[in-house]
């Protein structure tokens, strides 16, 4: 590993401010973000971005998933990328920093870079670049990290533009709709990803920690159930008579939560949305399709609970007299990412003495697409009480500012290494 | 009682061809309606209504909150009106006879007992009036039978216009917006209010009856139950963190359905509708307005029920760490129809061999509000596998005109009576 010789300096004011500048789109009046992937909110972010890198002197790529790519040839037009980012798209009722802390960090590490290379005389290996995934969430097209999935090779574009939203438009129309359907060929040569993001959880906080060296993911299974019974009046139809998708629906609600609760939090399980028809106080719900999530660090504990949840389906359809087919729609196991850089992360973090710890992120994040491709990484910085997916998601200006002077450090090393070739 | 002593005789033809116009408004792919209250399409059948009862000589008035009167004034301008009718509004993915069938049926009488009264020379006491009444469904603006709730005084018109549907589009200006927020006076003096109705549920066919006397009503109260956890992230959020709206709504759903099947059928219990805040796959639901209902044929039973699920809801609230507040937005109590109309349905039934039996309705229905008014009375019919509230609702060709039949003979019995005064 090259050692740091010397170091970009970030500016916390830029940072501030590029933060705040991609806040306003798609803001709500809690002082969240409304912003789901490729609505026009996210169209109007995006644009602040293309112009934002371009005026940094970056040549800014638009892929046919309409995943943005800034790159900034720092050491020449051929070389390989050092890349950092993370997403623009947000929850509906999202904070201002899950995804936007990666794109904004990502852009500061490239401005400070840039400054400092002007005055460097030490040889650059590698070109740098920031992108902005599209469809990280996974709230308005499933599934999540579509973008990097299809960078990946995990989804052909084909069938991530084919993705609908619940009013039936695609994400390919959508994309269409804000120019961001683009023919650009993203980069190939990548040498190194490296994603700075918001915790989501409480432990750097309850650990006091200020940069968590994210060494891993739990791995994570999701299912949507097709849950189908019969439409019937809710007063004269006889109980006995009733296929109430909606009963099924809470009992395997119930079911997944008994699961986690029996696990001693190896396991954790979530059902977050209910797509009910036709959710007429007085009707029976004739049909209702269930998103279910089941998170382990330990991937025969998620094998195991993934067999008794279809078990349990069963048992829910045949209890309310209904079907429950069940569609495995994301399968993340449990894996690693580069332990090399996590060693490079935890000495920058050292060097500028912020206290910091190994943990294992339980979200899903693009960067653990990003490591079928190259040796990736991950910075955490901690979220106040643990709060995310919610308007009122916040981390300490220091904080923000501690995680962006890692990466940036971070990349400057990589960038500085001797290639390889 | 008045004897019968010349009858109309209905145009089987015309009522299937109404239904069949009726039916056009808001036709489903599978043959349903889709037709809320006061959408565009129930002012497009509201339009055809009104231009038909025009054509049959009726005087057409439209009240403020859009109840629609078509009076034929056979006896004279000032007299007391006999009335029936039901309305056009349809749940979401609703049939083509639950309510229509009423406007239907009093639209044939109406025409049927014009054509006979050229010809008859009996002295005729009161005018015969169809009315549609709007919002009966509450699937779009709770609560149900809102139209005749106002006409009964058990709403203001004000609460009635200020009622919301999921858009925030407020009654008032959904019916302005279809040109039926009107200002004519309602007819105030109503001899008797008949209601012609498919049964909804499966006792007349399971019976081998065709006429169905209704003779009351199960009690039914209805709860809105707000509940109030936090949205969070599905993956980091401890389990023992989460405050998860849906997971107690869940177990609301599961211990009203455990309530209905311990009361060995006396008593229906559904929870029909979840309203869920931010539904989406990977937050915990922050927010759930949850719709249940609770029917019974014995008041005590239901008032004991209602304790019941205030304390269910309670338990669930402590378990799932939310808050829940419930709101009682229905309480129709159970109670009885005209004793005397009731006879004189059997007698008209009976005289046409119809087989007939007696019956409580256990969904609510707008005769129900015009109890409190006039004495009022229901005839069934049934319904093919007691199925509605679905685009599958069907009766036969044959039901519907025996209805009809049942209904002109009463209605035309309750005209040629002598008049009280």
């Amino acid at each position: 590993m090259h050692a740091i010789s010397s170091a970009p300096n970030i500016s916390s004011h830029r940072l501030g401010e590029l933060l705040e500048r991609l806040a306003h789109f798609g803001r709500t009046a809690n002082d969240g973000l409304n912003r789901v992937a490729a609505s026009r909110e996210d169209g109007a972010a995006r644009d602040f971005l293309c112009h934002w890198l371009r005026h940094q002197g970056c040549r800014v790529c638009v892929d046919g998933v309409g995943n943005i790519y800034g790159i900034f040839e720092i050491a020449s037009p051929g070389a390989p990328v050092v890349l950092t980012g993370s997403h623009l798209d947000s929850q509906p009722g999202g904070g201002r920093f899950d995804g936007v802390y990666g794109v904004a960090a990502g852009c500061e590490a490239l401005a400070s870079i840039r400054e400092l290379a002007r005055t460097h005389s030490q040889p650059i290996s590698y070109n740098v670049g920031v992108v902005s995934w599209t469809n990280e969430e996974g709230a308005r097209f499933a599934p999540s990290c579509l973008g990097s999935g299809v960078y990946a090779g995990r989804y052909t574009p084909e069938f991530a533009l084919s993705r609908a939203d619940g009013d039936g438009v695609t994400l390919g129309n959508a994309l269409a709709d804000i120019g961001y359907l683009g023919e650009d060929a993203p980069p190939r040569a990548v040498a190194a990803y490296i994603e700075a993001h918001i915790e989501q959880g409480p432990v750097l906080e309850r650990e006091q920690r200020v940069i968590g060296v994210v060494e891993g993911n739990w791995g994570t299974t999701k299912y949507i159930a097709d849950i189908t019974g019969a439409a019937s009046h809710t007063g004269p139809t006889p109980m006995a008579d009733r296929r109430d998708a909606l009963l099924a629906a809470a009992r395997l609600i119930l079911a997944c939560r008994a699961m986690a609760d029996a696990s001693q939090e190896q396991l954790l399980t979530s059902v977050g949305r209910l797509d009910i028809r036709p959710n007429s106080t007085n009707v029976v719900a004739g049909h209702v399709r269930l998103y279910a999530e089941f998170r382990a660090l330990d991937q025969p504990t998620l094998d195991a609970s993934c067999r008794h949840f279809e078990q349990e389906a069963a048992i829910a359809a045949e209890s309310a007299n209904v079907t429950v087919e069940l569609d495995r729609v994301t399968d993340r196991r449990a894996g690693k990412f580069d332990p090399e850089l996590c060693q490079l992360i935890e000495q920058v973090a050292a060097d500028r003495h912020y206290p910091a710890m190994r943990l294992n992120t339980i979200a899903g994040h693009d960067a653990i697409s990003m490591r079928d491709v190259c040796p990736s990484a991950m910075i955490f910085v901690p979220s106040a009480g643990g709060i995310s997916h919610n308007e009122a998601e916040y981390t300490e200006p220091q904080h923000l500012e501690a995680g962006a002077t890692v990466l940036t450090r971070v990349l400057w090393s990589l960038l500085t290494r001797r290639h390889p070739a």
